[in-house]
């Protein structure tokens, strides 16, 4: 196991967050009482919200202190408050503070944190730090291997065969991937189901990458009604509608509801199948699929066309570059590129990645759900550390400015990111909707310049043709590298132009 | 009300805490539901922990939203999981959700904020934003005053009495302030009681400021076994000791309970007072002290000498400088000059600013119970914001890699604290009680540079004449300042030195 | 409204139950603070588990006594405190203190406990009682209906279309009624389903009155594995089973599942609908039975005969009687009379009364599954004020000597149960699985005497054709009337013996 | 240890409480749990509100029910709501499941029990009942002592040094014996402490009885206002009143706070002392107690006389019995009789108990703050068990129609009180503040039949005359009898007359 320190803590969770997110693994994030621990609340709140399984381990005061009935150092309105605070936002939550249960209080904890792929908290007891525990047989035999949930296998086959029957009886069926089949570690039945079914698979916004981009059926991603149009027509017309671990949150990069009618969809996500009307309780996601996988689908042969929101992108290496130059040429390096992995950051850029087309089994992480700021630099530093791939983080400069610094840390841990830092002077995707523009505005900073001061190397680019030549160049350097994009203030990206006029719409 | 913006959420909670925490008026916060308010946990922690008044407004979901009952956009366990983290961290917390209530409800919390110095928490459901609220009369009519706790009067009157008694009859009595007196604004009345006894003065480490150093009866800051010889001396020489505002946790930087025999001491904090072994409730240290005012009390003429715990100056101005040589050099920086405060930040500065001797009723800061890291940038800014005097910022490299950065939005505000960032590589302070000395180590920053690309000015020195040439040079500079203080690596202030021995042998 | 007082507070829980029970009306409960209202918490309880629809009213201490901070007169641990008890046995609790939402609050929780059938809680501050209150329009103007819950319409559809389909391909379909159907007053669209679907109709214990027992195609009481053996073939023979508002749990008067296969059976209650191993939530059992009443079924016409659990009754008039002859008894008796309702008793009554015919549209009642004693006498007299219908209540000498004495209230009400009281001298059913004997004794009272001394008639019985004259006459006299019946302290009714065995070997 | 059996569980609640009451050891009482546990919540509130040790067992479901996720028998909201109305009105309460923990869970709630004297619930999952338990050393070994709370004794030395003095200054001091001396075994010491003093001792009302009637300086009840004009006046006139043990709940009856100046009075109670205005914290009554037999108090020597509310008797044994007849007949009664205990139920009788006198060291019990009705007559069956001393029960109608056929397990136990019933007809108490008398009438029950039939000796009488005869007689008999004392509807006892008035007083 490799200890990674951060600074200050956000940047530690979000790196544990990171880790797991990109392996699914569980990641360990260690914090101090107090300020330490009420200093990851954010990080691991989304980590909860978006089903990345964390354990979350700190210290907490012992019995003595506990007695003395004083208020104890970093402390909040009762000893106990930051373990009531860690209730909301995990899975499974214990103080260790019983020698003869303590094995079995952590025990449950990680398997909660497996089963429910939610961060875990364990608060262990200044006075228990040096007690020798009872650690019963089980725990000690224990082979390692951590239980998903249970099916009932009769549901499980019931479930199957109702979705056979539907399935071959529709002409037009398409499926939508989210992220429970890439956190439940299914990528590879998930893809053989698509090439058995052969019909277009789309992800959701928070399951972008959970299907490989470069496949042959792979369509985009689907935002609902502000999809690509042949994306939203696709659906239109289809007949039926597989919906393989998405989460109803996830699919408007809103709160609609998503508008598929349910007669003509199935949605298999948290434990469950709705067909049509009806639902089957405890068939898991994992079972369902290996049960279709099993059952007589009918296969199609439907030829697909992948879509993204990109406009052709006009002519001249010289212009003044624009986000969407900056996508088209991200989508140009990765193509002939392997080992590469992309990162977005929340904001204009979490939108932006939707355009982002990695291949070659290149991971994709954003935060596409609770969209914390600040994600995007320490989450790619964990990711690279899990799974060796380098990082392309795409950033906006306010996000930059909350937690990019932790890239110093990058050189002691080996880690090369390329970040693509977004310059548009403040808090641009907020510009078209708000009065005052100078609560936007963001101070500049010399980020190039910080790049190379912190043992990386540092570009600051404003056309194109720079743009290109920069990543050229970055692909060959062997630290991190910053590649600061110097763009208008009003300059958006497709996606969320779209989002924008869309949510005005919609409140009008 | 001037709005200001920060970056990320926890410098605007710090710079909110910083506001309060100087002024002594209500400091607001305003944050977005989800990653907004998550992200502020900790420093509102803080503000609750020491007691600074502060008010989080936060936005929450609307009723159509909590029913489509499905995932709400940035939420953690449950809808209500913000609103229960909050309950942990203040003193009143109210979700907004009823236009008949409103307005008493945010009455009650404003005035709770008041009563108990601590923070409080409003969350305005979405739906409400655009309501009208019924206002009673009496929340129309308010005349903008705020209620303290209120007395007994019978009881303020007996242990006036009794205190009277007790201290006519001590021979060698002392007067140790706590922070109560400052936040409760009595710094004044403070002032003249201790004349009018004539005893020495002395402040605990979170009251550091509350009573004028540059008074002839202050006599420094008691730590505990680890203060100052004289004051120690001092301390154990009295047959009473008279504690006006003391919080019990804040006397020795640490967890034990204070020495003072109790049949010596009175204690007067949290609306009582306890003298001898016994106790009288339902007394306000302000009603307390106005009645010692009042109260026939004989009168010493003790003299008394200050003390930090500086060893002499070596000679020398070429000298590579120590952190010691840092607070020698502010001392006669500060003796000098009006309109100066002073914002210690935690770790290792938290304990070397307790050596600073701030004159001309300057203010000084620093988080001597919570110690949080990142407090003391943020936190001078809201300080200059809230009182106009010129921060002088003590600030280790760990802390300003943490909120350091936030300094960058100084020169929008017209703020021009001087920063002086003693640069020891790492987080010093636990270097000699840690085996792993690799997990202590810090990337460099090239601070100097830093503080120029962000609108101020930055100075690198490495001797004791060129810290004393660039404070000097910086008194004359109207914008922000960085002076970045290299120092060795072990190098610790006096007192940090002490407590960490201390600390050891307490262990053992 | 109709004020009646009981004494002490169980008897007036369970009144207020019974006549809830009896009509499907709110019956309200009214009690003091404190020792009234803690001395109802079992009769509510019971309420809650069988789903009673109850309003409790109760005062609380007002504003001046919270402040003064002293205990108040009935207090348990917190003032709050019988507020948290009731919250734990309603489906709504407030505490009604400002007058802006008075109105508002007791509103909801009336629409709760009608939309939840299920007791509901309002206590009422001291000093609200004389305060004006704001109504707002829509509950001025309120025009006394309740809502039910909601189904969705689609869910509704297809769950009848998904029944029809696996009805119409059934060959041995059955129904076993639950006692939702008589919650929510589906009787008659019960009765009418039965028929068009003509097959034969069961009920569940605990629902046992839920349709009609002199219908023809009514089958009798399904108890699982101890049913009589027609019904258990019957059950086992059918390749569907509808179950009708069936509470699972009430099934085998015990706690284990019921052994329908699920691929054979439907159960439709709690608002949802699960077909197979596939489940319709939203849909309400009254949108459900209405939607099969127009569904295209395909009618059987089997012919059903009622069974029950009893041998032929031995011939022979001056025989010693025994329980199974007093059901052989009251069977006769109610054959040929109108107006007459059936009230058991808890204890072994509850199983003997499984025995009873009820026809001619009279009431049966019972606490099938809470099965609290002392529900027998109290809840017949809430019963019979509620429906007019004169109760004949079995009921044991244990559970009597509970709250039977109750039955003095009867004259001053012009109520006049027949008490049929079987005397086995302790707490018989327990006898043949316990050791100590001696703990099961009860002592003897004068239960004849006592119902003359309370204005009724009583009679002392111990052979069949003493019963039989007894009941004879009682349906002549106008008051209540009580039948002593002793029997021999070894003697059970025949389902509590199979029950008894059933249980014995399930532990084994 | 004996086991008794009660119907229903109200009364075994009573009884467990009137043992515990009377002789400050542990009662327990077992329950089944949902109808058995949720039947006993009222007397158990009355326990934890006036401090009475008991111990409650209830069983609870398996962990295999638990899993099924179905109903259980029994049940209220959820599985874990019997233990959640418990927390409420019990000083600890645990779930026994963990075979690790049950010893030493066990032992904690034990352990409080004695601690606060108030209730503790254990409910032991159905599946530990036959688990083998580990058994830590420390429990193994205990010796069967239970610690009472420890006091800080330099706090004890100065609370005794401050009490002495104000004592030594007082001219006519006075003692308020509270109920807390009784609880504490402290009877002997508050005699002995009386006795150095030489002072009048009064007890409040819930503490009649732990100051022995008979000796020479009992005074009789302080009831606040409504005292006998002597008490009123000594304590008017008392320049120091010391009051060991009161709850500051119980001096008026009702909820107004005592009149007494705090500047002339001492309260110990509840682990503190007042003095005057200030406060003694961690002081135990029984370590003050224990410290001021050892101070050099001052003797005096005032001569006592005992008062109570009774007016002179008329003359004349022919005439109709009045309560304040019945009061004189049983003080003359127990005048020349050992061995006798009183018990007072609530309502009417509650206030006239308080001119008993028990003398010969007769125990006196009633809930004087609770007030539940109910208590008397099981309460008293537990008292005699626990102390073998005949109970004389006083007890109304209404009270004696909750739990009075109790009475009837009395032969079986060997028990015998008196029970002397004082039939006005209805709720008396109520009568001069009700509109609608309707509601306070209650039927006639045969009561002295009653007694006869269930093994006791009945007796009606009329006349001062018969109730003197009646009570000489039942001396003699050596079962159980019950004395029916017809009175008028509108008679009351002498300190229910004045209460009423001044409740009247109060409000207007």
């Amino acid at each position: 196991m490799q200890v990674m320190t951060f600074s200050p803590e956000p940047g530690a969770g979000f790196a544990v967050d990171g880790y797991a997110r990109a392996t699914c693994k569980i990641g360990v994030l260690c914090v101090t009482y107090g300020a330490g621990g009420h200093n990851v609340v954010n990080p691991v709140a989304g980590s909860f919200s978006e089903r990345v399984p964390i354990l979350v381990i700190s210290g907490g005061p012992g019995e003595e202190k506990r007695k003395l009935g004083v208020l104890i150092h970093h402390q909040a309105k009762e000893i106990e408050s930051q373990f009531h605070i860690f209730q909301e936002i995990t899975c499974a939550a214990k103080i260790i503070n019983d020698p003869r249960t303590a094995a079995t209080d952590i025990d449950a904890v990680v398997r909660a944190v497996w089963l429910h792929q939610q961060p875990g908290y364990i608060e262990i007891h200044q006075d228990m730090v040096e007690r020798e525990i009872e650690v019963p047989r089980e725990v000690l035999e224990w082979d390692g291997t951590l239980a998903h949930a249970h099916s009932d296998p009769r549901k499980v086959e019931e479930a199957a065969r109702d979705t056979t029957a539907r399935f071959n009886r529709a002409r037009k069926p398409a499926a939508i991937i989210g992220i429970e089949t890439f956190r439940y570690k299914l990528t590879r039945e998930i893809v053989e189901l698509g090439e058995k079914m052969g019909v277009p698979c789309m992800t959701t916004v928070l399951a972008k990458g959970a299907f490989p981009m470069d496949h042959p059926q792979y369509m985009g991603v689907n935002i609902g009604p502000i999809s690509p149009p042949p994306i939203r027509e696709r659906v239109d017309e289809a007949d039926l509608v597989l919906n393989l671990g998405t989460l109803l949150t996830d699919m408007n990069l809103g709160s609609r509801l998503p508008h598929l009618p349910r007669e003509k969809s199935i949605w298999a996500v948290q434990n469950k199948v709705d067909i049509s009307y009806h639902t089957y309780t405890e068939v898991t996601l994992r079972d369902y699929v290996k049960a279709l996988l099993k059952a007589p689908l009918r296969q199609h042969h439907e030829k697909v066309e992948y879509c993204d929101n990109l406009a052709p992108q006009p002519p001249g290496d010289a212009r003044q570059i624009q986000v969407s130059d900056m996508l088209w040429e991200v989508n140009k390096f990765l193509q002939g590129r392997k080992g590469y992995m992309v990162v977005a950051e929340s904001g204009d850029m979490l939108f932006a990645g939707l355009d982002i087309k990695v291949g070659h089994c290149g991971t994709y992480l954003a935060q596409g759900y609770y969209a914390s700021m600040g994600f995007g630099v320490p989450g790619a530093l964990g990711a690279q550390i899990g799974t060796g791939q380098r990082p392309l983080i795409l950033c906006g400069d306010g996000a930059f400015q909350m937690t990019g610094p932790e890239i110093c840390h990058a050189p002691r841990y080996k880690l090369n990111p390329i970040v693509i830092l977004m310059n548009n002077g403040g808090w641009g995707i907020f510009r078209p909707v708000t009065e005052r523009q100078d609560l936007l505005a963001l101070p500049s900073w010399p980020y190039a310049q910080l790049a190379e001061a912190w043992g990386g190397r540092g570009f600051h680019v404003q056309t194109v043709g720079e743009l290109r030549a920069a990543l050229a160049e970055a692909d060959q350097i062997p630290s991190f590298v910053l590649i600061e994009v110097r763009v208008d203030p009003y300059d958006l990206s497709p996606v969320t132009i779209k989002y924008i006029k869309a949510s005005v719409g919609q409140e009008q």
